[in-house]
């Protein structure tokens, strides 16, 4: 099994917490690591989980409010103070250069690598990165300003897998063995072709995540969704509050469950906790009601898929 | 005695490790908050230490390096969602407004609250801020960018105190008392001249806290700081990493020291320690060699002058 591991550096709300720090994740793909959101803080969690930032080349940011991205000028820095040469990855909505290059250049005068900004487009569900281990698409969420979610799909190590049997039966040279596993049929010294489903079984589905925070009720995802092995789903708010999660344009807890619920997927992981709830036990209670397969997103919790 | 207290929130350098937060202070006078310096994770700091945002008015930036300031988008959109309306007033040099405006109107579109910006000139030692308890001072101090340090002087609460017999003796009405507390002199209905330091003597001497950070060994700040009652200053390296404090225009444990002697200061507290060393005790003890009344500043520490 390859690792894919979800890390909760921060699933507070926008009202930092003695509790809850503020958004921010980490996904560990074969000892790469992606981040998703980077509230203030974020480096400091980073440290405290002993991620490595060498390791850190992509930066994908769900929305421009504060709470999600006010950490990015703190972490390039530190990671130029530490002597980073490698290029590092901005995706996000357009505004995010305008808005951050200016910080960046009185801050980080001496920054030691590029900083790319690649403009995403939040209302759109499309493939924005792709590298040799993973896709990540974007999921347009609903909520005060443009957001989106994130899909991020692993690229299985190999396309299908060799039935060892066969391709001894009939003798398959080593240097074909690359093309088989990619969907060839085998063509014998006798011209006989072998279809490629006699020689390989697919492999198995590719694991994948969705981050969907911050947004309403949002059913227009579900099928964006579908079968995910895990959904972070942001649960801002309790069932009894849920005016003021309509107002916000946030969720409830029992609605991130009934998204859960009929996109079908595996895990569900609700966090964006509202500084209001001392604890979150009465948000997990009502989400398990809708979807039983569901936990309480924590700092340095690691998820592992 | 009146309450006049440092709360330490956070006494790292540059590079933020699992032990030291990025700089912050918050001086406590009588009640009043008032901020120095504003680095990432602050508004977090000043949560967990329980300080009340309400009684925070004013903030002292020493200079623009972000570890000094990069907090402040934060905590001013913190302090909006907790409902402020009373001005906000930021101290710093004439780029703060410049760099931190387009972002907080970006971020901070709904302030319900005014943030003032008051340049102050990191090149001049003046009188930059007073009310009713505290004057604040400019001190130049020497580093890679233009940076100053800051000396808050308590004012007493009264100018010179009553000596009671003696307006008793000359039956000085109540309605003089306010004008010979200010230093006024006494007629008495027969036109004789009581000189007002027969009915008074001076009140005690106000309580100064001085902090000085960034800097380099820097002599012209000892007649700035004369005998104040603490001293925060730098101390980011050990004596053995003088070539690199050099290099980086700031000061080993020694030489705060050294300034602390010479400025006959009652205490030092050493503070900016370099992420380098696992701990800072080595710092201390070079320190105490040159000035015994010397401590270390810590997180969640609480001076009281």
């Amino acid at each position: 099994m390859e690792q894919f591991d979800i890390n909760i550096l921060g699933c507070g709300s926008a009202l930092p917490t003695t509790k809850h720090h503020l958004s921010s994740q980490v996904i560990n793909l074969r000892g790469k690591l992606y981040m998703i959101d980077c509230g203030e803080g974020t480096q400091l969690q980073f440290r405290s989980m002993k991620l490595n930032f060498n390791r850190l080349n992509h930066i994908f940011l769900s929305h421009l409010h504060g709470d999600h991205c006010l950490g990015l000028p703190g972490l390039i820095s530190t990671m130029s103070m530490l002597g980073r040469t490698a290029e590092l990855h901005i995706h996000a909505h357009p505004d995010a250069e305008k808005i951050f290059k200016p910080v960046l250049q009185y801050f980080c005068k001496e920054l030691l690598y590029p900083v790319c900004f690649h403009s995403l487009d939040p209302h759109k569900n499309e493939l924005i990165f792709e590298d040799r281990t993973l896709k990540v698409y974007t999921i347009p969420l609903k909520h005060r300003i443009p957001t989106t979610g994130f899909l991020f799909e692993e690229k299985p190590a190999s396309v299908r897998h060799i039935i060892r049997e066969m391709t001894d039966f009939y003798q398959v040279p080593v240097s074909q063995m690359k093309a088989i596993k990619e969907g060839m049929n085998f063509v014998t010294p006798e011209r006989e072709i072998i279809p490629n489903r006699r020689l390989t079984i697919p492999a198995k589905l590719p694991h994948r995540y969705a981050y969907c925070s911050d947004t309403c009720y949002f059913e227009k995802i579900i099928p964006l969704i579908e079968g995910v092995d895990l959904l972070y789903h942001e649960a801002t708010f309790s069932e009894e509050d849920l005016a003021r999660a309509k107002e916000t344009f946030h969720s409830s807890a029992r609605q991130a469950a009934l998204i859960a619920k009929k996109a079908k997927v595996k895990r569900l992981v609700l966090g964006h906790f509202s500084a209001r709830y001392p604890d979150e036990l009465p948000l997990l209670k009502e989400a398990l009601a809708v979807f039983p397969e569901t936990i309480l997103a924590n700092e340095k919790m690691v998820i592992r898929i």
